[in-house]
């Protein structure tokens, strides 16, 4: 276990009689995840719980397969998905090899589409599939949100004129419920090699599922050692009790900084390859605790970067953010800033540093003048950006969203809200059964909203 | 003339009587880049005010040919800068050609690097520089900011590795102060080709002089229709008066629904090109107004995919955002959806439809729902994502930014906070000069953080 998490940085914003009076909450939020799961909201979505032990270990085996068939086969694996099934497993890619992954040479490449209604980057991936030999990976429980089922007719289509029928069906990999819904039986009709989406698993908790696991091992990334990672996190984080278990702490200290008044966490990294982790943070806590009128809206960014950019409403701006910070002691790479004989830039004294260790006295530098200027802190600390933490960090993160939820008096496991814009686009599009719907809203606007 | 900006979606949350309260200072504000001048805070950073008819026709050529002998002699072309050096050149080839321009084999690639200490991608991107012809485009007005120093030390050794140290001098080109400071020095010692970062236009208003134009140029997007749609923006939006000028109301509006407690703009898009067109309004907005604990707090999205994950929070969390949602009436490529004779999916009422009609279904049937939900919607609305529009839109959110922040009370053109972080990184790297400062961090939080 390598994982870290340190609240000294909170001092002056969250005390101790602070997570004293937050501490019995606390317990029993996590006791909803375990002995008191009976009463616990949402308690049909519990099974990411024992996932990193408890999974499908056959259908692991088909995973590495199919991905060792990918990328033997294919210079372009096109994965179609929305939401939890799609921000998983782009993230992971990119932590692990890079944010440029596609840029410099990888093969296969890997296309996250199906998760926008714009034309324009569908007919850029369409067109580099027509000249390149490509897979497709489908995931969606049901097979009938708008996003992913375009996107896959139109990929399909391609393959189906490429390959043939049979040649199609053959590089498609369906991800879907286990026994019932469009997308699962289309993929049974047609003979595409079918991967389950748990029924006991959310979106955005299934990235160590299939959901996730196989285009992650499509890229290359093992997917053992994120297994083994996420085990090394669950076990970690068992033990009862706010100074014994750091995720339980920082659940607490979420709460308590939203109590006062802190409606904002800025989700922070200093390495670019944590881009879409960020992202997959934002899905993670904002579907989870946004409802209800409640909960703390989640931002991102990436520093040094956004210290130019966003930096000075941090430093000086309302005071209504926190921040957690994810930093890692190993890079992936490093670099030797060089001496210069001029010294005209005045950067001598760097001469001999290693980039990494700049890049670390900006965290530091960067930590200390936030909290003065009135922002807490909390740093999450890991070894390496590899899989292994990788997993550490993903079965953290996960478990402090479920318990954060919980003390915060929500459901964590559902996302009503998520419907609202699809009924009222339902009903733009004359969708047959939404006719009331359109109706209502253009009697209530007019008509140009049509 | 094509922007059109809509407030009708904030019925109920602002009404003519709020904007009958806020007329006044709104004309304050206005009067403060013009007639009022003389009494503006940061008035000697006006200069984008008349940029886009004013500005160094003969320079203009220049980087016009630059960018050609750069298209004609380089696969790749590296731009070192960070925040305003950075985000609105990125913004602008995304917007007009593709997030994905590095992707799909455009010559030259464009990577925007000495935005980060990051070893990681600066390795990636040496590596890719060892076996392709490149040239520089190294952007500071001083040459001495930390994260682009170092990156022009790095590739700048590595031109005159390959090309020798006159080759090298003929392929970098400085764009900093006219006529003083370490990179304006440094780039007449060995005869670099020189653009100007005017005095009177800060980093985050640069994008329309030579910071953002020579690398827009150089990706080979039409400045000469950029600068067009700036001017057309600059007279349409001159008149005073909140009734006529939209880009004064939407700076009152802006103002308007913070007082009520709205403390987060959410920049929205439904095309992934907009992406970093957010993160360069997160820092007009963010530098320009976060401070003296005072300002909105910018955040992004990109629709539909982020409804997915940041969809849920805005329909029901807490109410403390509105959302600017840029919108565009023709989409650069487009795509019909194919019937499909079993119609598993369901989707044959989509058969016939463009994607980009049924991506404007989802803006609209969102917009409706998330007011429904209480979150006000902005609409701005341009013609088409290309270099006309982009002027425009570019200007239009420059004006209303200064105005919003003179309405708010603050100097729009400062950024003080954004030093701090780096005194407390020079003391922690032994800078010279700052030993006291290392001092006073070492006894206020001891030696781990060194």
């Amino acid at each position: 276990m390598s994982l870290k998490v340190e609240f000294k940085y909170l001092n002056g914003f969250a005390d101790s009689a602070d997570f004293d009076a937050i501490a019995g909450k606390t317990e029993l939020a996590r006791s909803l995840l375990y002995e008191n799961r009976a009463n616990a909201a949402g308690n049909a979505f519990h099974g990411w719980v024992n996932l990193p032990f408890d999974y499908d270990k056959d259908e692991y085996c088909r995973i590495k397969a199919a991905a060792k068939k990918i990328r033997g086969d294919s210079e372009a694996l096109v994965v179609i998905g929305i939401g939890g099934s799609y921000l998983g497993a782009r993230a992971a890619i990119e932590f692990v090899k890079s944010k440029n992954y596609n840029v410099f040479g990888a093969s296969p490449k890997v296309f996250f589409i199906g998760n926008t209604l714009s034309p324009v980057e569908t007919s850029e991936i369409l067109a580099y599939c027509e000249d390149h030999d490509f897979s497709v990976n489908v995931i969606s429980k049901s097979g009938t949100t708008t996003e992913p089922a375009i996107a896959f007719r139109l990929f399909r289509e391609l393959l189906v004129k490429k390959y043939g029928a049979e040649g199609a069906a053959a590089r498609i990999y369906a991800t879907t419920d286990a026994n019932k819904g469009t997308l699962h039986d289309v993929a049974c009709k047609f003979g595409y090699e079918r991967f389950t989406v748990p029924d006991d698993v959310g979106g955005r908790y299934s990235v160590l599922t299939a959901v996730g696991l196989l285009p992650i091992a499509a890229a290359g990334v093992d997917i053992d050692a994120l297994m083994a990672g996420a085990r090394a996190s669950l076990e970690a984080y068992l033990v009862p009790g706010l100074d014994k278990n750091d995720c339980l702490r920082y659940a607490a200290a979420r709460n308590i900084l939203l109590q006062k008044g802190r409606s904002v966490e800025m989700m922070i990294s200093y390495e670019p390859d944590f881009t879409m982790m960020n992202e997959w943070l934002k899905q993670l806590f904002g579907e989870s605790e946004g409802k209800d009128g409640k909960g703390i809206f989640p931002a991102s960014a990436i520093y040094s970067t956004d210290l130019h950019s966003l930096g000075q409403y941090v430093q000086q701006g309302q005071r209504l953010m926190f921040e957690t910070v994810n930093v890692f002691d190993t890079p992936k790479a490093d670099i030797t800033v060089g001496a210069d004989a001029s010294n005209a830039d005045g950067l001598n004294f760097l001469a001999g540093s290693a980039l990494s260790k700049i890049n670390s006295s900006a965290f530091m530098g960067t930590v200390l003048a936030h909290t003065e200027g009135g922002v807490p802190n909390i740093i999450v600390r890991g070894s390496a950006m590899d899989e292994f933490t990788l997993g550490e960090l993903i079965y953290f993160y996960e478990k402090a969203c479920a318990v954060s939820g919980y003390i915060l008096g929500v459901n964590p496991f559902d996302q009503p809200g998520v419907e609202m814009y699809k009924r009222n686009m339902f009903a733009l599009l004359n969708k047959p059964g939404y006719e009331d719907a359109k109706a209502r809203l253009v009697a209530k606007y007019g008509n140009d909203i049509i």
